[in-house]
């Protein structure tokens, strides 16, 4: 298999809102269906664990995020969807990773320096107060995450790149010890060109500035959300400027090139603000009424996505498990015959 | 049930001699037949790749200790004798539990600050020089193989103790945090009456050293080890001291009371010293040669080995599966029906 392998993992937090979508979903979609990669995408539900010690919480999300990504056209045949938490191999490479990585590489990740930073600011007298180890040594994990797949490309943020990195360290500090090529060197994509959607108040679309439009929100309550994207308070009939306007930029996001042309000849002649609203509504109820009529009824029937997600674990761990009983060989732990 | 269940790991490195037979492996093989304790004996070979990374080594340990405990008749019908790196659920149990453990409990681990210290009085600009996340984060482990099986007690040495320490406190973070009391909280028992064995030069018996008289030794070289034993220079026919006696210490370790009164009287007497070191070599012998043609027939049927520790596998795992779905139920990654 020649394929470039293109790993995504999906943190399982939170709901999605418009700006994920437009900005990390929509484009990982679109790539999950490219027959010339060999794509990859995870719930990263292991991770969750970090952060979140609610158990309710923890479940919900992994299944409103499952069907989220799959009633959104996520293609399952043509790429590889699974739970983290599903392939038992992971954290077993974790540990074969553990054992390979230098305790400094872990000292060294921003998450982990943020959390000690924050601490002493708080003149507080231990600098790791607070911090669980959880924290410290996920980028253990992320490189099992990838170099289990052998991933040749992650797509990530600009503060997720040093993760990659780690990953390239300890796989390339395996590779050395145990005498052979076992790892691709993985590589981060970073995307510098990636939208960002404004949110209601006119700052980036964001969970913490509490601003969102939720993906799959009920029509009546999309459309009340819309209504409260923050404008000017240019009347009716006077010119209004697109490219200051979060309305146009959110309509953008989501209208054709001519749509997008045509509304901007209707700002320059002077559109209500009220009749914007109304075709930024319209437009987007037309692209979600589907995939969140479709999120509807996957959230109502675990049962198939559950089916869905087996299978995607069964197509990982045909991969996982011949590739780690390699790797148990080549460290030592290799069956007595 | 209600039996005590009785935890011991089982180090992976070395070849073992009569000071480790003496001190750890005789009494924990007899522990192996009490009908009324439910013991679990485990190879720690994840642990022993922390400091080995030569495969070759790694697996002929494995192998050998393996084959020592069960020619030495490890009772594995009463008993449940497994490789920890075929409990897949180990390594998993490990990540929950790191994502509960405090960062500050490994600071203050043992081994960690130990190689720390040495680093400092190196003059090494980092403290953390040459320590990988394995030997930082393997409390973590221990705490999982512990964990895994609802250990009640945990037979170990005094340098031990802080890591049954910290598995008590991991747990209990875990029964708060998701509100149920899934762990029992594992107790080190210590045995300070534990023999310990003189080597050929007097001092403890032990490999760092070099004065130990390896377990399954041929029996030529046996009596060779056996004539190497330090005594000092008084004639046959010139009474004795026993209790100062390497080679009746090593006697007492060997034969019943009568034997040993017997010698006592022989030494008064003024036995002299080569007689003395036969009749030490014959006690020896005797004892070791039926398990030695035993270790002999296992160490050259790897077949039969690896079934047995297959069957071992097989009987761990049915605790082990069924409570680490538990487990993840209880930190939210259930399956979604």
């Amino acid at each position: 298999m020649s394929k470039t392998t293109v790993l995504t993992g999906i943190t399982t937090t939170g709901t999605p809102h418009l700006g994920n979508y437009v900005g990390a979903i929509r484009p990982a979609i679109e790539a999950s269906r490219d027959p010339n990669v060999d794509a990859c995408y995870f719930l990263a539900d292991f991770h969750a664990l970090i952060k979140c010690q609610d158990p309710e919480r923890v479940q919900q999300s992994r299944r409103e995020i499952a069907a989220t990504w799959l009633a959104l056209g996520l293609d399952t045949d043509n790429a590889t969807f699974y739970r983290q938490s599903d392939i038992p191999e992971i954290p077993e490479l974790t540990w074969l990773l553990t054992c390979v990585c230098a305790k400094g590489l872990m000292n060294r990740a921003h998450a982990y320096k943020a959390a000690v930073a924050e601490n002493e600011t708080d003149d507080k007298k231990d600098p790791d107060a607070g911090i669980t180890m959880g924290l410290y040594s996920y980028p253990v994990l992320m490189a099992a995450d990838i170099l289990m797949f052998n991933a040749n490309k992650v797509p990530v943020g600009r503060d997720q790149i040093q993760h990659i990195e780690m990953a390239r360290d300890i796989a390339a500090r395996f590779n050395h010890l145990f005498k052979s090529e076992f790892f691709n060197l993985p590589e981060a994509v970073v995307d510098d060109k990636v939208a960002i959607l404004s949110g209601l108040d006119g700052r980036k679309m964001s969970k913490s500035y509490n601003n969102t439009i939720p993906l799959f929100t009920p029509e009546k309550k999309l459309l009340k959300l819309v209504r409260k994207i923050k404008t000017n308070s240019l009347e009716p009939g006077e010119p209004k400027d697109p490219e200051t306007c979060t309305l146009f930029q959110i309509y953008s996001a989501f209208a054709s090139g001519d749509d997008v042309s045509q509304m901007r000849q209707r700002y320059a002649e002077g559109i209500g603000w009220g009749e914007a609203k109304n075709m930024l509504f319209e437009h987007l109820n037309e692209q979600l009424k589907g995939p969140r009529e479709e999120y509807e009824r996957l959230i109502n029937d675990p049962a198939h996505v559950e089916q869905v997600m087996q299978a995607g674990a069964e197509k990982a761990r045909e991969r996982s498990v011949p590739f780690l009983k390699q790797l148990r060989d080549a460290v030592g732990l290799a069956p007595f015959v």
